[in-house]
């Protein structure tokens, strides 16, 4: 158990603030291998319910679980250009089995699009065979040079890779629509963050897609992060990997493309989002315990209210609630759950005991109500879906709020330096792009959101006509 | 799909034969690194059936899930001795990050226990945080340089690590009972696969540990796999990586550790205790679909049929049963499905619509059952667990039918000539055991049953007293 609360204020000194949270709340572990941390129990539990959330909803359309190998031949990960080119300069490479040196080098997966579609383009025959829809939860290993940090850019992270392969474009494109909902739903509905939905420019698509569509989010620190995606691959790797199929006419045709992923690094986001100088703060749909139950103890009477807690912790079971009757003081124990973000905590002292009430105290805003025992089961309920919509209230608001409209270079330097998310238009030219990211030190389309405006004004560096409506801001 | 049956007899040519139900039922998939195997999604669900049964059951004893990186640094793999030299010549190593040489160079984990345990030491200070209870679903990797066998000997594969620290050696003992049940219970009651469990030899056991528990399994062709296994580590790893607690009085005490496992390499065992020559068998327990429902399909009488299989398949959604109406023949799709294993077929045809009846046909004994439409339901119910209880009690008949008591080394010597598992009275000597091997061509010791008996013979190969009863056969 973690010894002190948090230390640093959140808008003071956010990357400490981050730090401590992860350690001291206990989510997470530095290891010897420099950005390669250890998913500890009570967080990983958080990212067993996204697993979840997905397997039920890709059950729905028909999307089944696989398991590739986690290793890539160097011969085999080359064969689509963009591709490799993505990520060779990240690729984690197997040279030696015990004292033997391979043949062949072997790539750690950074992705599994080049060892799966070499096995799909064996299981494709003919259109019967289609679609095909692949998942599979893996570990990919992409190693950046840039400074790590815990869940949001490790060396080796968690995701879900989706695959799946269509007959022709337009059945490809069409599922587009449930994944991003699914992310959206699992993002916003569970997780509580405000998500951007829209396209990345080409400079910022998945190495080897035709386009890529993400959900973006805006952070309290004043920068963005990317979290889940959907990429149309088109026929680009079907061509490079060879998955044909033969259609109704006999004919060999090229198959169509998709992946997506929701990763890991929603964890990062996640804390980023709703902690606070305390601490983590967990929204109640993904919290693993809704409620934390606390008894009063004084001296004499601590019989009476250990013995309610007990008769009241038989309804709480459907909470996952914690019953802390550890002999750490009160004190200690609301520090210690509150940074650890449960979302509720029930107080008992003897006093309650005789009112027949008891306490409870949200962790979103610290209010304290006083409620009958008979009331409690309900009045948590209550609470807890409360909290879930007032954490992502909150977390829409901050974006909105951040969000300013500029016209031009001198608006989004301003914007940017100001730690805003500038909403710009941009005429397209990569040229543009790149020198917006120049004159601001750093800042990027994040996406071009799939509502666009039927009407565009001048692009934001070089004046012509805009052509879309973008996110900009500096990322993660 | 697969375009022919099984074209070997599972007697006549075993490894054949095993080749081709992996291949043809697509429950495996070659890739282009040798001992590396794509996990299909109709098998691949086994697989997450076995995941939810581990899940369900450890919860109920306050184990959670973790995740701990892939990689190990070599300083702190050496840390405990036989356990590295256990593991040191199949340890894959990464030595390059893109073009960048590592300083030092990495192990994929081929086991948790030096990733795992240099954080334990740092989480746990006092007996307040013992038990520690932590379990892992990993894929981990073991270059063996032995012919690879899909499922039953890969170089990666995946398993669940069950790490737990106990503040005294009676409670880390104990915790046996569950664990073992918990792998009989899947392994018996689920797989339907018979098990002799107990304690493995000096020479055999867990590289590091003090004792070695394990379930094995007994194959119609005469040869042993080591299955689900339970490790007590005693002291010894807390010794290595320092994992200590203050007890009550606040001395510093080292902790007392297990750890186990169930692999992948049961599937494998899966379809070598149930396959027979016209492919996979699945137990019913454990199958993704319980029922494929095939009309019979006679020109000019499609239509009635269809409907028919149509309305009765709504009645079939508890069994995830397959409604099969692609345009293939129904003598087709009757060697597919027998060929995937899928318990119980039903047909339709259109005197069958007539009568008012469906037609059954069980997987396990190819009997056909002519049942009314209003029973069909129950009656699968009833098939479904009849299967289940036929496929262990074959399992088990066949491993009990080639158990022989042998007394000498010459009856050991025909025995294991004979394919036979020989139960036989061993001294104890690690010279014996390594002779026995030796003199049967690689036999050895699967363990010693935990039922022990009261008294005991002379030792198959010495002739001196016997200290332990063994289970020995020749072995994957």
């Amino acid at each position: 158990m973690a010894e002190k609360g948090i230390t640093v204020k959140k808008n003071e000194n956010f990357s400490e603030w981050y730090t401590q949270v992860i350690q001291k709340a206990e989510l997470a572990d530095y290891t010897g291998v420099s950005g390669c941390i250890v998913f500890r129990p009570y967080y990983y539990a958080v990212w067993e319910k996204i697993m979840d959330l997905v397997n039920a909803r890709i059950k729905k359309y028909s999307v089944k679980n696989a398991y590739f190998p986690l290793f890539i031949p160097e011969s085999l990960l080359i064969k689509e250009e963009e591709h490799v080119e993505g990520f060779a300069p990240e690729v984690a490479w197997v040279t030696h089995a015990g004292k033997t040196k391979l043949n062949e080098k072997l790539a750690i997966r950074p992705t599994s699009e080049a060892i799966m579609y070499d096995s799909f383009s064996k299981w494709i025959r003919s259109w019967r065979d289609l679609p095909l829809k692949i998942n599979q939860w893996s570990n990919v290993v992409r190693w950046e040079f840039k400074h790590p940090v815990p869940f949001l850019r490790t060396r080796e992270f968690l995701f879900n890779e989706g695959h799946t392969v269509f007959a022709t474009e337009k059945e490809s494109l069409k599922e587009q629509d449930w994944v991003i909902e699914m992310y959206r739903y699992i993002c916003e509905d569970y997780l509580g963050i405000y998500s951007m939905i829209g396209r990345k420019t080409e400079k910022e698509k998945f190495a080897g897609a035709v386009f890529s569509v993400s959900l973006e989010h805006f952070m309290p620190n004043g920068k963005a992060i990317q979290g889940p995606i959907f990429h149309h691959d088109g026929q680009k790797f079907a061509k490079a990997y060879d998955v044909t199929f033969l259609n109704k006419n006999e004919k060999k045709e090229y198959a169509w493309q998709n992946t997506w992923a929701i990763s890991s690094r929603m964890l990062g986001v996640l804390i980023y989002s709703h902690g606070d100088d305390k601490g983590l703060v967990l929204p109640p749909k993904v919290a693993p315990n809704k409620c934390v139950l606390v008894p009063i103890l004084i001296k004499g009477k601590e019989k009476n209210v250990l013995k309610k807690c007990k008769d009241l912790n038989r309804n709480l079971k459907k909470f996952d609630c914690i019953f802390d009757d550890s002999d750490y003081s009160a004190g200690w124990k609301f520090n210690q759950w509150e940074m650890k973000g449960v979302p509720v905590r029930i107080e008992v002292g003897p006093k309650d005991v005789e009112k027949k009430q008891v306490v409870l105290v949200r962790r979103d805003t610290g209010e304290k109500l006083f409620v009958k025992e008979s009331e409690m089961v309900k009045k948590i309920e209550e609470l807890l879906l409360d909290i879930q919509n007032n954490l992502y209230k909150r977390s829409k608001k901050m974006a909105l709020d951040n969000m300013v409209d500029v016209k031009d270079t001198k608006e989004l330097k301003k914007a940017i330096k100001d730690k805003k998310l500038a909403k710009a238009f941009w005429c397209g030219d990569q040229g543009c792009e790149e020198m917006m990211k120049d004159q601001t030190g750093g800042a990027k389309i994040l996406n071009m959101p799939l509502n666009q405006p039927k009407k565009f004004g001048k692009c934001v560096y070089c004046g012509k006509d805009g052509k879309h409506l973008a996110y900009i801001a500096k990322s993660y």
